[in-house]
């Protein structure tokens, strides 16, 4: 890539949807910029107007691809799948992608959106709710979907060492983030084998590892 | 397509995720039996163990094509896109492909999963919030999230009739029903006019028309 091809990964150490994307960029073994927005300081630093030019609705991930701008993780994923096609985040039949995508949407549309920090915050600044009550909610959404997910898995031929077989992919990008959120709120993995099983052979590889929230350069030295 | 390959899709007139699926089986010409699902009665038929034998996660919609699942409203977009490619539903340009699915993933992940009857049930289940308080957290999110969609639309030259240019696609198979939802909830349009202006130019279409909620065989005789 000539310099006006850069990677730019607006980015938070601990963003589960940025999260996403660094293990999709590391997989494709693309070198990329981290520029971190700060999600609590100041009130929230991806409310600035610079950042909202960006990203109007003020979240992460954004990746800036020389001149173009790129929003929504999965949207993002697809796009370097796309653009760098080895090794492919997506298997090759419609049928197997499809199954891809809906376990990585499972955790992008139904887990992670009702657990995400704005949410969060509405729950705390408009009803009060206590962070016990907070935590519950979260655990709530994560025991169901990881169930649903474990069926998935464990009812499938197509899974592997990783969701899809013996490479990781899409699924993989989305599975790993949402196991450490569900840890980060104690949520027993027990129930769920498949999915420790597979988040475990993830976490083995350098790409995972190296995209781990504590690893990234805006982590606090202290966490 | 043989009867072994009969398309049935388990449904709800009035599910927003089952509506995206609605009109995109109808851009792409294809026949289909609907299948509904009633989400409210006996305390919602999408829990009863057959239908979560299909989809463990109890929600609509579900596409059974032949002896296959496919589940997650967006992974099934683009599995009808990928098996009968005409009329497109992503443009052809990675860079335009991301623009499209980051658009609906605005709507499919961070509006819809906010508003979608079961995290309704919870707030008034688990918290007892009041049904004001719970229109006031619909129109919140959706306000947000169509803001946002707003100035993406607005602020880009590939932006046309329809989300993509001069044909609907992805996008708008996503928009129109966040539209229909938003309008249900009594969000006004006003501030989103090319929102509003894309919503109006694919309901002019048949296959938009038929798949509105009032249409399907399920829905009540009044409303």
């Amino acid at each position: 890539m000539n310099d006006s091809e850069t990677l730019k990964l607006h980015s938070y150490w601990r963003s589960s949807a940025a999260y996403r994307v660094r293990i999709a960029l590391n997989l494709k073994g693309l070198a990329y910029e981290t520029v971190p927005v700060h999600l609590v300081q100041d009130g929230g630093r991806q409310h600035t107007p610079e950042y909202r030019a960006l990203n109007p609705q003020g979240l992460v991930p954004t990746l800036v691809h020389g001149a173009r701008v790129y929003r929504q993780s999965l949207a993002i994923i697809e796009y370097l799948d796309e653009t760098w096609p080895t090794p492919p985040l997506l298997p090759a039949r419609a049928r197997d992608r499809a199954r891809v995508r809906a376990l990585a949407q499972t955790v992008a549309c139904d887990i992670h959106p009702l657990n995400n920090l704005r949410v969060l915050q509405f729950l705390e600044r408009e009803w009060s709710v206590p962070q016990a009550e907070r935590e519950l909610w979260i655990r709530h959404w994560v025991s169901e979907g990881l169930a649903a997910i474990e069926t998935l898995l464990q009812d499938h031929p197509s899974t592997g060492s990783f969701c899809d077989g013996e490479a990781p992919g899409l699924a993989d990008c989305c599975l790993v983030p949402q196991v450490f959120n569900a840890q980060r709120f104690g949520v027993d993995l027990a129930p769920y084998p498949t999915v420790a099983r597979v988040n475990a052979a993830c976490l083995a590889l350098p790409e995972f590892d190296a995209a781990r929230p504590e690893n990234q350069p805006d982590a606090p030295a202290s966490q």
